[in-house]
C-alpha cells in the first residue's frame, strides 16, 4: 500500500502555518496575500509530482494526475476564519496532497490518480461556498458579481484582478472523471476527543435552517411608563428566547443544537424601553424531520407570543440547507482504512459545520474524514489538533484513498 | 389673583416650536442653532417686563425680578432629545415666563417676583443635569472640560465657544435669595390621562439605580460543539433577564419600573456561540427600600447563574440617583391651586423621570407641577397635551406661584 511521509505532512502545514502565522493560528482571509502565497506553494508542489496544475478565475487550484486509470478527487480549502485557526482547510489540502504524492510513488498504483482541488472561500468571507459552487458549476457570473467582502466590503472580482486572476476562466470538474470526492477536516466539536477516537467517518452534513425574529414594539421612556402598559420589544425577545431554550431540548435529538448568535436592541439606550428587537435564531441537524418539528414549535412560539401581546412578532427563514448525506462507497473505504490502523477507536458521525464535501455530494459520491480537535475548539486561534493525530489522519485518508482505487483499477 | 393669557401662553409655545419643527414635534439638541435661538427669545421676553437678564457660561438663562419682596424660581429647559416632543422642557419655561409676566402686571403683587432660569442640558446631550448643577454651584470646571455630545463627540466647550458663551462666569443661585423652585412639566407617562385629571403634584422624583450585567462564556462554533458543553454567553443573558422579569412583579411597588434598555451579544454572527454578552437593567422607584429590595434580588441572581454556570456572570452597579423629596410647602400651595381651578381632578404622584427640581431640591424647597401628556407619550415626536391642559396647567402654576408668595409678602 501506498506509504505517506509523516515528517513531510507536518512540515507541509507548519509551511502553511508559517504563511499567515497569528499567535499559535493564522489570519489568511480570502484572496489576502498570505492566501496567494499559500495558493501558488500549492499549486507548485502538485507540479513537482507531474500534476497538471491551474489556479482557476475564483482562485481554485486543481492539480490532475496526468493517468489514464481511475482518479479521486481531493482537497479542502487554504484561507482560514479572520485570526483563526491552522488546521481548518488546511489539514484537507495536505492529506490531498499527500495522497497525491503517496499514490504517484506507489509503483502498484501506476495507472491510478490523486486529483488535488483548494475550493476557494469555503470560510465564507465573500459568499458561501463559491469555489466549490464555481468548482460544479453551480456558480453564475452574476452570483460572482455580487460578492463582497463580509469584513471590509470589498468587491471579490476586485480581489481576484488584483490577484492577477481576472479573465480566467473558473475550471468546471467532470463527475464521470471521478471515483468521488474525499474530504479531510478537523472535527471542531469534542466528539471524538471526549471519546478518546481518532477517526470519525462522516455520514452526513447538517442540514441549517436560520429565522430572523423580529419584534415590534412601542419605544418610549423608560421611567414615566408604567410596566402595565409598556410594549417593550427587548423584554419580548427575551421571553420567547427563553422559551425556545426551555422547549427545544425535549423535542430535539441527542446531536441537534441551535444558537441564538445575534440579539439586536433598539435604540439600545439604558433609559429607552426597546420599541424594536430581533434574533437570529439556527437550527443544525443531520435529520429533516427533526428541523421540521424545531420549525413548529418556533413558529408556534411567535404565533403565541403575537396572540398575547404586546409586542407584534414575526418569523422569515432566511437560510435552509438541506442535509447532505455521504456516499456509503467511500464511508466504507473511511471506516475500513481506519480500523486497519486504529481498531475500534472510530467512529461514524454527522458534521455540523458545513463544508466543500456538502457541495460535491451533489455531483459525485462523497465523504469526508475527521479528526480530533483539542477541547472542540474551532474558529480561534487555540485551535489544535496533535501531531499523533494529524499523522494518524493522514495515514487513514490515504489508504482510504488505495482503497477506493484499487477496487476499481 | 395674577392673570394669565392663555392665548399668550399657546402663542409662546408654538413660538418655539416653529424654532425647530420636526413633523409634529421639535428637533433642538443642546446648543444647536435652533436651541440658541430659543435662549437669546427668552432672554428678550424676560427683558421685556424688566428683569435683569444673562445668558452665562454654560448658556443657562436667568431673568431676575428688579424687586426686594418674596421671590419664586421658576423655570426648567429649552433643549429637547433628539426629533423628540414640543413640550417636553419649553412647557415649563413658557409657565415661569407666564407667572413672572402676570406677578409682574399685578399692582398686589408689586414687591414680589419670579424669577425664571433655563438649565442647560436637562436632556442630557453632554452630561447629566449640567446646567442646574452649574445653577446650584454642584458643577465644576474640571466635569464640564470633559463633557462631550454623546451624538458627534463634540466638546461642549467648543460648543459653547462657537455659541459665544467662552469666557462668561457660570452664575450660582443664592438659595436664600427665594421661597424655592416651581417647575412644570408634561407627564411623560399616562397617570393623568388614563384617569381623566388635569394636575399631577409631585411627590417625589424617583430614584435611579443602573447596573451593567456582564457574561463571560467561551465563544465558539455554532454547528460543531455539542449543546452539553457550551459556555454560550448570549444564553446566560436571555435565562437572567427572563428571571429578572419573573422575579421582579412580586417584589415591586405598584409604581416601581425597571428596563432592559440595551443588550450586546459578542460576535453577533448567525454561526458563533457568543462568547460575551452585555445588558444594563434599570430600576426606578421613590422608595429606596424598594431599590434595595430589587437590588438585592438581582444580585442573587447573578451569584445563582455564577454557581450553577456554565458562564462567568457579574454585576456592577453604574448609576445611582437618590430619589428627591419635594417640598410640602410647594406642593400644598400646587395642590390648593389645583383644588380652586380643577376641584377633585388632581392628584399627588411620583415622577418616573428625572428633573432639573431634583438638583434644585438639594438646595431648596422645590416641587413640581405635571400637566397630562396623551397617549403617555415621551421622548418622541408625536408627544402632545391638549390646548386645554395646557391652559389649565398654566392657570394653577401661576396660582401656585402667587399663594406661595402671597403668604410670604
Amino acid at each position: 500500500m501506498p506509504e505517506i511521509n509523516a515528517e513531510r505532512v507536518l512540515a507541509d502545514l507548519h509551511a502553511l502555518r508559517s504563511v499567515a502565522a497569528y499567535k499559535t493560528g493564522v489570519h489568511r482571509p480570502t484572496l489576502s496575500a498570505a492566501h496567494i502565497v499559500s495558493l501558488q506553494w500549492l499549486e507548485a508542489e502538485l507540479g513537482a509530482i507531474g500534476h497538471e496544475t491551474k489556479i482557476d478565475g475564483i482562485a481554485n487550484v486543481f492539480g490532475f494526475a496526468p493517468v489514464s486509470g481511475p482518479k479521486i478527487l481531493a482537497g479542502s480549502h487554504l484561507e482560514s476564519q479572520n485570526h483563526a485557526g491552522w488546521l481548518d482547510g488546511p489539514l484537507g489540502i495536505v492529506y490531498a496532497l499527500e495522497a497525491a504524492r503517496a499514490i504517484h510513488a506507489d509503483p502498484a498504483f501506476a495507472n491510478c490518480g490523486v486529483d488535488v482541488v483548494s475550493c476557494c472561500d469555503e470560510e465564507g468571507h465573500f459568499g458561501s461556498f463559491l469555489g466549490s459552487r464555481s468548482a460544479v458549476g453551480e456558480l453564475d457570473d452574476t452570483a460572482l458579481d455580487a460578492a463582497k467582502d463580509r469584513t471590509n466590503g470589498k468587491r471579490m472580482r476586485d480581489a481576484l484582478a488584483a490577484a492577477g486572476f481576472a479573465g480566467k476562466p473558473r475550471h468546471v470538474v467532470d463527475p464521470k472523471r471521478y471515483i468521488g470526492f474525499l474530504e479531510a477536516h478537523i472535527e471542531q466539536g469534542d466528539w471524538l476527543i471526549v471519546k478518546d477516537l481518532t477517526i470519525g467517518i462522516v455520514t452526513t452534513i447538517v442540514g441549517i435552517r436560520q429565522y430572523r425574529i423580529t419584534f415590534e414594539g412601542f419605544q418610549n421612556h423608560a421611567g414615566t411608563t408604567r410596566m402595565a402598559i409598556r410594549r417593550d420589544a427587548g423584554a419580548a425577545l427575551v421571553r420567547l428566547a427563553a422559551e425556545v431554550d426551555a422547549t427545544f431540548p425535549a423535542m430535539a435529538a441527542p446531536g441537534t443544537v441551535w444558537t441564538v448568535g445575534r440579539i439586536d436592541v433598539t435604540p439600545g439606550a439604558p433609559s429607552v424601553i426597546p420599541g424594536h428587537a430581533e434574533m437570529l435564531l439556527q437550527t443544525r441537524d443531520p435529520d429533516n424531520q427533526v428541523l421540521d418539528r424545531l420549525e413548529a414549535a418556533v413558529t408556534k412560539l411567535v404565533g403565541d407570543a403575537n396572540s398575547n401581546g404586546p409586542c407584534k412578532v414575526s418569523i422569515e427563514q432566511t437560510r435552509r440547507t438541506e442535509p447532505a448525506v455521504m456516499a456509503p462507497l467511500l464511508m466504507d473505504a473511511i471506516r475500513d482504512a481506519a480500523e486497519a490502523h486504529v481498531p475500534g477507536r472510530h467512529q461514524d458521525m454527522p458534521s455540523g459545520a458545513g463544508h466543500d464535501a456538502m457541495v460535491f455530494s451533489r455531483h459525485m459520491p462523497s465523504s469526508m474524514l475527521f479528526v480530533p480537535s483539542i477541547g472542540g475548539i474551532s474558529h480561534h486561534w487555540t485551535e489544535n489538533t496533535s501531531d499523533a493525530d494529524i499523522v494518524m489522519g493522514a495515514r487513514v485518508f490515504v489508504d482510504a484513498a488505495a482503497r477506493l482505487l484499487k477496487a476499481a483499477r
